[in-house]
């Protein structure tokens, strides 16, 4: 191969606590090959990087080679850019209390280079790699799932900061009184109102403290969880909606904070309940223009990610490689 | 002089609604000469630009002339940096309703290359360039004033987000319930509490809601300014001392969101308010410690502007001469 020319592949890691999905993207975004391993199995980090590599191999051969392939991109929780490491990552049996150096890990069994970055950087990354932020130099993606994780892309870089952890908009501060106790130790981040557990939280509160009849009052209060939410809210529930307008409502005040910030051109939104489209993407957007200063008000665009979402974690990771 | 050199000095404006100061600066952040007209003495942008390079000529001619200066940086209220335009700035007498391409103006009749940006952001890279950021890549600086500025600089690059208006720190929202009333035409901005008008408002109300004896009780309470309060806090005064804790405390919370944001390395103060010393940093930094979240604690510094606050201004424009 001439070696003027630019590798055609990069390899993904959606490195979760639970499983490892590996996929070798091209620069269209196209996933080419896929594998995965269970990430618990692998008490021992070493375990885990050689098992990651042995499955790795024959993806890799399905692509021609290593020599096809331009460099390698993880996606993993706690994960600190700079210096390629997981720093104490409470879901990952082999990082909890340690500091791993994952990324040198890879690159010495590979020999390629590899970066790493969070998942909600990723995402950003694959966004602006592969989908809708394809040309944007500013925007901000926030990815609604199991927390609220972030993604800041500003000058067309992905932000950082000092020390590699940049970018935690799931924990700024939406209520400073009496504001709902989040995982991270504080209160009122959020997080603790508009994650997946945040939104399922706002249903049984609104489920104890209005007397309307929903779908919802058919489940176990304890065991409503964001999904259920959403399809009560497709199916017309009243009060099943009234939770997605007050989830986009908190979602618009914090955008518009975000814009005094860094005047993006778009917010992207990501994860399960980005699904729900205009049921919450409204509700953000008219509390958005309410909140935001004057001068920044029906200037961003709010669009959801363009990602395949089963893949999307994969192709963030990827896109990393592409930046190394 | 050797095309090849680098021209040794830049022209900094700082254009204010009264007065328009102009500095001729090296590159160690010497003011070498130095001259001022009257900005409200010329209605006509046109007569404006003429009398100010007028005033220049001298002083261009003090340091060998114009083949000796790089470019020219104006600071300016509503600067836009993307379009060298100030764009309906109400305290500029020529720019009230108007969008002024003024950057471009003073670069027709100098023929040197001018960039133009707000007073925060000047003062922002005037801080990196000759003062205590010099050699930071990620840091947040805050000018408290008669209203709350902010220049972010993001891996070395001032924030100017999509539209040139990002950094609008001043307007996050702090208080979202009984929000003070904000001259942006919003309720509960930063900088309705900790402007030097915050300041005053504050002490106005600790006075009336509280019973404990004051220095500033000897003063009309309509006419207590910032400084009032300072100087009875200087002196021990417990009800004075107990506004800069209470304006402390809310920088503190918004300084914890913004290492959400951006985690820079320091957040840098500037302004009269700033000029209290521990008073006001003392609170800032313990407030930001309770409230950030454990990953930043203890990692940014809080830092006073080194710059002289005289020439701060000038030097700040002058600075964004170096970046063209």
């Amino acid at each position: 191969m001439d070696v003027r020319q630019q590798k055609p592949y990069v390899i993904g890691l959606d490195l979760g606590g639970t499983n490892s999905v590996f996929g070798i993207v091209d620069q269209r975004g196209e996933i080419k090959a896929t594998t995965a391993i269970k990430t618990q199995e692998y008490p021992d980090v070493e375990d885990y990087v050689k098992a990651s590599v042995d499955a790795l191999q024959i993806i890799i051969e399905q692509v021609g080679g290593i020599e096809n392939i331009k460099a390698m991109g993880i996606g993993a929780p706690n994960a600190n850019y700079y210096n390629g490491t997981i720093e104490k990552a409470p879901n990952l049996i082999w990082a909890k209390d340690k500091v791993v150096p994952l990324a040198q890990m890879f690159s010495d069994k590979l020999n390629i280079p590899v970066a790493m970055t969070n998942d909600a950087n990723a995402a950003a990354i694959g966004e602006m790699t592969y989908g809708v932020a394809r040309g944007m130099k500013n925007f901000i993606m926030l990815t609604l799932g199991t927390g609220v994780g972030s993604g800041i892309v500003i000058n067309g870089q992905l932000v950082y900061g000092c020390d590699g952890f940049a970018g935690e908009l799931g924990h700024v501060t939406m209520r400073r009184e009496n504001g709902r106790s989040c995982g991270c130790g504080r209160n009122g981040c959020l997080e603790a109102y508009c994650s997946a557990t945040g939104v399922a939280r706002t249903a049984r509160e609104f489920l104890q403290t209005r007397d309307e009849p929903s779908l919802l009052r058919e489940l176990d209060p304890e065991k409503i969880t964001s999904l259920d939410v959403s399809i009560a809210a497709g199916k017309g529930d009243v009060l099943a909606k009234s939770v997605y307008d007050f989830t986009g409502y908190m979602l618009g005040e914090a955008c518009a904070d975000f814009a005094a910030f860094s005047s993006p051109e778009a917010f992207i939104f990501f994860g399960g309940m980005a699904k729900a489209g205009d049921l919450i993407m409204d509700p953000i957007k008219k509390s958005y223009n309410e909140h935001v200063m004057p001068i920044f008000r029906d200037k961003a665009q709010f669009l959801i990610s363009s990602l395949d979402g089963a893949s999307a974690a994969v192709l963030g990771a990827s896109a990393i490689g592409w930046e190394i």
